[in-house]
C-alpha cells in the first residue's frame, strides 16, 4: 500500500490506530478457518465518524477494506483475501452503551463481545438469548454479520430476531440509521433486514439495538437415550410437532457416542446409538414439566431407553458434559476435519442423515454429525487423513456431495456459518443464475466500486 | 394503453383475465384511503408464469405495474397512482399450497386471506398469530409487502418474525427464491428480509412459507381501568418490564371512554380515564395466572382502579366488546378522522400521548388515541369536520407537527400500515437524504425502469 494511504489513514484515526509491522499483518491475516492472506494495514477506528471517514477515503482511492471482529468465523468472513487494510473494531467500538431496561433493549457497538452482552443482560434480570459456540469471544458485530445462530436457536430464535435496528456506514462514508427501537416500524425499506447476514460486504456496522427478553425463571435439563440415529431424529420433529418449545435439542449420533466414550471417558449405556440433550424453560414450574412431559411421551413413543431429567446445577452440567465434549471428541476419527453446518426442514433429518452416513461410507470416510437438531442445524464432520491427499480429495467431493443432497431436500449450505470463501465454490449448487444476479445487484446498489469485503459469498 | 400491450397481456393470461371495462377499472381504482386513480387496466395471473411474463413484457414497454391484494390498506399502497396495470393476485393466486404439521409451515399463494390461513392453521392444532384489523379480508402477500401488525404483537410479533421463504418475480422477469423452509439459513443475502414492507415496489410476491406454532392451551382476558391515560401508559412498560408477556395489551384513551360510553352506550365506571385490555395465554394454567398475577400486581402500583379477568367465551367477549367498538365511536368528534399509526418505545408512551393532546389542543382539535400500546404502537386519530377547509388544514398541520414529536422521540412514522403515498410527504422527518438515496439505490438495483408501484414510500 502506497506511503501517502498509511499517512492519510493515520491523519485520521491517530498514528496509534493504524498499523503496518509484521506482527500485526501476521495477527491479522487469519480466522477460524486457519486460512492466511495479510492486510497491508490494520486500522482501528476509534468511532463511527472515523469509518465514515476511513471507508470514504478508501471507496475514493480503491482501497480494499475488511471489517473484523474477534476473527472467529468458521468461513472466511474476515480474512483479507484481497489485502488492503483490516477495519478491526473490537479495539475501541467495544462499548455496550446502554442497558435500557424500560425498554428491554440494549445499544451495543459492534465490537461488543456476546457473552459480555449476555451477562449485562442476567444482571439486570434480562436475557439475550442467542448463543453461538464462540459466545466467548465473537463479537456481536460478528454476530449480525453473519446471523449467528447458537443452542437456544429452537426456542428462541437467531441474532435477526433480536436486531431492532442498527447504525452503519455505506462504502461512500454515507453514515445510516436502520430501524428504531419500537417493535414496529414499517417507516421506509428493512434495511436492517438486508444488512443482517451481509459479511461485512454491503456497509461496516456502527451501532446495534438489540431486543431483550425477561429471564424465564425454572430451567431443566434433559437427556434422551435412543437405540439409533433414525429414532432420535424422528423424535426430534415429531416431538416438536406435539408442542414441545424446548430451549435446546441437541443431538449426537453413534459415532460420536463412541467417540465420547473412547476418547473423553464418559459414561455412556452400552446400547446408546444416539443421544438428544436440551434445556426447557419457563416462568412457572408447571410449564417446564408441561415441557418435559410432552418429550418423555414423545421420545419414549420413538423407542427412547431412557428419558433423563436433571435440575440446574452439578446434575445440569453432567448431561451438558457429553454435548460440550462432541467436538474436541471426533478427532479420534481422523485428524483433519471438513465441518459443514448443514440445515435441512426438521422432518427431513431422518433422511438426510441416512443418506450423508451412505456419502461416507462411498468415500471410505467417517461422518460423526452432532448440533442443534431443535432447529434442524447439523454439524456435519467430514473426517480424514490430512496428510492423505487421496483421502482430503474425496472428503471435499463427499462434502460436494451432501450440499447437493442438502439442497434438493429443501435445505441451506449454511445454518449459522455464512458463505464467506470456504461456501463460496458451492452457491452455484443453491442458487440459479437470477439469484446470484441479484445478490450482485445488490451488491452494487451498497458498493458501486466493491471495496467491501471483496470475493466472499460467491460474489466477484 | 396501447391496443397491442391488452392484446399481448391477453395473449399471456387469456383474454378472461384482463379487463378495460370501466366497472373494473372503477372497482380497482380505490384502497382503505378512499383515494381514487383509475388503472388501464386490470391483469389477473393464474400463476407465477404469468406474473414472469408480464413483469417481463411490462418492463420492455415501460408499463407500471402495481400488485394489488385485497386493498385493504390504509396508506395508498395499493393505488395505481401512475396508471398502467392493475396485478390482482386475489383472483387465481389464492390457493393455501400446503399446511407441513411435521415442520409447522403453511406455504400460502399471495392471495390468501390471513383469516383463512389463521383457520386452517387451528384446526390442525396450529397458529398463525398476526392479526392486522383487516384480518377478515386482507390478504397474507399484502400483509407481507406491508409488514402488517396487528393485536398480538407484543407477545408474537409481527409478519415479519413468521417470513421464513418466499418465491418473487423481479421486473425482468426473474423468478427468485429467498429462504428455505428451515430456522436457520444465512447462505446469500437476506433478500425475503428486504422484500418485507417494500410496498410492492421492488418485486412481486409469488409464494409465502410462513412459519406457524404450536397453539396455547389456555387463554384468559383483562381489563385494568385507570383514572387517567398516564397511569396507563406507565402500566403498560412497567408491566412488561417486569416479566408480562401478554398476548396482546390494548389501549383505549378517556376520549374514547367517553366516546363508548355516548356512542356505543358501553358501560363503563364514571371515572374510567383509561383502559388496557388484552388476552394473555399459556401451555398451563399456571402460566396464565402468572401472568395475571404480574399485572395485576403493576396495573395497581400505578393506580388501576379495578383489575378484570375473563375466561373464554362470554366474558372475554364483554371485555374485548369496548375496544372493538372504539374505532366506529370516536366519529362523534368529527366527521373526518385523520388516522395514524404511530409507534415509540413504550417508555416514552406516557410523554408522548401527553404532547399528542397537547398539539390537539392547540389546534383546538380532538385526538383520541387507542391501539397496541403493548408494542408501543398507538393509533392516533386527529378528528375534525371534512366540510371545514380550516379545520382540515390545521388537522393536516397537527399530523405533522405530530410526525416531528415521534420522531424525536425515537419513534416511527408508521407502525404498521406503511408509507404508500400518504405518508409520502412525511419521509424527510424520518429519513435524513443518505437513508433517502440508498433507498433509491435499492429501488434501481431491483427495478432499474422503475416500472414496480412508483411514486410509493417517498420514491421517485
Amino acid at each position: 500500500m502506497e506511503k501517502k494511504h498509511i499517512e492519510r489513514l493515520s491523519s485520521i484515526v491517530g498514528k496509534e490506530n493504524v498499523y503496518t509491522d509484521k506482527a500485526h499483518l501476521i495477527a491479522y491475516s487469519y480466522d477460524a478457518t486457519r486460512t492466511r492472506f495479510e492486510p497491508d494495514a490494520v486500522v482501528f477506528p476509534r468511532d463511527e465518524q472515523d469509518v465514515s471517514s476511513i471507508l470514504k477515503y478508501c471507496n475514493e482511492n480503491a482501497i480494499v477494506i475488511t471489517p473484523r471482529g474477534a476473527g472467529s468465523g468458521f468461513t472466511g468472513g474476515a480474512l483479507p483475501t484481497n489485502g488492503g487494510i483490516i477495519l478491526g473494531m473490537e479495539k475501541h467500538m467495544n462499548k455496550i452503551l446502554e442497558i435500557d431496561m424500560e425498554n428491554m433493549v440494549a445499544v451495543v457497538q459492534p465490537g461488543v463481545i456476546n457473552m459480555d452482552l449476555q451477562k449485562a443482560a442476567e444482571e439486570v434480570g434480562l436475557f439475550y438469548p442467542p448463543d453461538p459456540a464462540s459466545e466467548e469471544y465473537s463479537t456481536l458485530g460478528g454476530n449480525v454479520s453473519e446471523n449467528a445462530g447458537g443452542m437456544r436457536a429452537a426456542k428462541y430464535g437467531i441474532t435477526k430476531d433480536y436486531v431492532m435496528a442498527m447504525r452503519a456506514v455505506r462504502p461512500n462514508g454515507d453514515i445510516i440509521r436502520a430501524g428504531k427501537r419500537t417493535i414496529k416500524d414499517v417507516a421506509g425499506y428493512n434495511i436492517a433486514g438486508i444488512l443482517i447476514a451481509s459479511e461485512g460486504t454491503l456497509a461496516v456496522t456502527t451501532e446495534i439495538t438489540l431486543k431483550l427478553i425477561p429471564k424465564p425463571k425454572f430451567t431443566k435439563a434433559y437427556m434422551g437415550i435412543f437405540p439409533s440415529v433414525d429414532d432420535a431424529m424422528n423424535a426430534v420433529f415429531k416431538s416438536l410437532a406435539s408442542g414441545a418449545n424446548p430451549v435446546a435439542m441437541e443431538f449426537m449420533d453413534s459415532l460420536v457416542v463412541q467417540a465420547l466414550k473412547e476418547k473423553m471417558g464418559i459414561e455412556l449405556p452400552e446400547d446408546a446409538g444416539a443421544l438428544l440433550v436440551g434445556d426447557v424453560d419457563g416462568n412457572v414450574i408447571e410449564e417446564v414439566e408441561f415441557q418435559l412431559s410432552v418429550l418423555d411421551k414423545s421420545f419414549k413413543e420413538n423407542h427412547a431407553q431412557e428419558f433423563i431429567i436433571a435440575d440446574e446445577g452439578p446434575g445440569r452440567d453432567k448431561l451438558w458434559h457429553a454435548r460440550r465434549n462432541a467436538s474436541p471428541s471426533v478427532t479420534i476419527f481422523g485428524n483433519k476435519k471438513l465441518n459443514e453446518d448443514i440445515s435441512v426442514p426438521r422432518s427431513m433429518l431422518p433422511e438426510a442423515l441416512k443418506r450423508i452416513y451412505a456419502i461416507g461410507d462411498q468415500y471410505d470416510l467417517k461422518v460423526p454429525c452432532f448440533g442443534h437438531s431443535g432447529d434442524g442445524n447439523i454439524h456435519v464432520n467430514v473426517m480424514l487423513d490430512g496428510d492423505n491427499p487421496d483421502e482430503l480429495a474425496n472428503g471435499h467431493k463427499a462434502i460436494e456431495e451432501i450440499f447437493e443432497l442438502v439442497v434438493e431436500m429443501g435445505g441451506t449450505l449454511s445454518g449459522e456459518h455464512g458463505i464467506g470463501t470456504s461456501k463460496a465454490p458451492y452457491m452455484g449448487i443453491a442458487f440459479n443464475d437470477a439469484e446470484l444476479q441479484l445478490f450482485k445487484d445488490i451488491k452494487s446498489a451498497f458498493d458501486p466500486n466493491n471495496i467491501l469485503n471483496p470475493g466472499k459469498m460467491g460474489l466477484a
